[in-house]
């Protein structure tokens, strides 16, 4: 059977998986390099290349270099983060506080990616039933821009201990803009070979095949599809 | 300089970026042929591996087959699309009612994607100051298996026009459970250059420069990082 003309090779599929099996959530390897224009200019352009609910497009990219700035979202986290820890006690809390979750000073470069949530006027086309799909295609432009960085050999870290109002005042936000997504980026020492909240024992990975369900909550996947999910996972 | 072990070759890092380019939202261009059990197994380990707040992993997929639930998801999008349909007056209405905006029964498989809103108990890790961040990191999953089902020449749809609610009854979907993304999948004749919305005058692409701002909102990016922008989407 010939090909058609929109196949991707092997071994292009496999770049891409390869993309999706080793992006890292960065906090702690960041080189001081800084990130060519060029380079930044292609992350930008795949998250724009998101697709978004009525073709609304609703994000913005706020490109951080000013340590000022940076060190305002920093005492943000800080106190948020001081608050979060209280929720753990003795050794959880230890081993909380014992975590790196940022990288926003070190980081030669920090990002918000905001969501406009008036963009494309009252009715836009897909989001009459459901309000959130503006934010939800925000973190579709995230994750094409986390994909690509990872293939630019980019390290990005998702700091989500931030109070959103305090950040939005210090970015300067209009009140219709939420900052969906604060990232930490920059050249790295080394990609992790495993997530580093399962390395340190935080949380395991859940096995694929219990949450799979065929046709309706807590019915039995097809025993077909069932048995390629164990064979590839097996590999 | 010689290269990291973990960089990627131009050519893996091209196919992540014609992956990102290439992805559409495919409403039209089913073909009936079955996705093989190996490689719908590729796609749900491709979703399993994006990240997640606190290592969470909020997602379970229902992987639906049978054409009674479809038929009845089908009958929730017709409703809300004739509510949505009455948004937009004269042409705009005539325009709106001539756009196909579901494959929910001529793609061979649908997917389900949903988010535990209760996963990890009370306290997940990056959660305590934004409770959405486990929508959020559903939606990462979302974009992982659909760039992972372009490079499998898969084409994808996200269905949007739907009660959550109804969605959720028909799925039997526990109360903590919400539907994030229902999603229609199947080989497809072409995947259009463009996307539909913008082909068919609904809405234009913004150009990227006018969406970057530099450490501030309303400030002006850096000129060479500007410069770089400008030069990536001259080419």
């Amino acid at each position: 059977m010939t090909q058609p003309s929109h196949a991707f090779s092997a071994a292009e599929r496999d770049a891409v998986y390869r993309a999706i099996h080793e992006r890292r959530d960065v906090r702690s390897q960041f080189l001081p390099d800084p990130v060519q224009p060029e380079v930044l200019a292609r992350l930008l352009t795949a998250a724009h290349h998101a697709p978004s609910v009525g073709f609304m497009q609703p994000w913005d990219f706020l490109v951080i270099n000013s340590r000022e700035v940076r060190q305002q979202v920093k005492a943000i986290f800080e106190a948020e983060n001081t608050r979060a820890a209280a929720n753990y006690a003795d050794e959880q809390g230890a081993r909380y506080r014992s975590l790196k979750l940022e990288g926003i000073l070190e980081s030669p470069l920090n990002l918000c990616i905001t969501c406009d949530r008036s963009r494309g006027g009252e009715h836009v086309l897909g989001r009459n039933s459901i309000l959130e799909t503006d934010l939800f295609s925000t973190c579709l432009a995230v994750q094409n821009l986390w994909l690509a960085a990872r293939a630019e050999g980019i390290g990005l870290g998702w700091v989500s201990i931030l109070d959103q109002q305090k950040l939005a005042a210090v970015l300067g936000l209009p009140e219709q803009v939420y900052p969906v997504a604060y990232l930490c980026l920059g050249y790295v020492s080394e990609f992790l070979a495993k997530p580093e909240l399962e390395t340190k024992g935080w949380r395991k990975r859940i096995p694929l095949e219990s949450l799979l369900h065929g046709d309706r909550w807590g019915q039995p996947l097809a025993a077909a599809q069932m048995n390629g999910v164990k064979k590839i996972n097996e590999s």
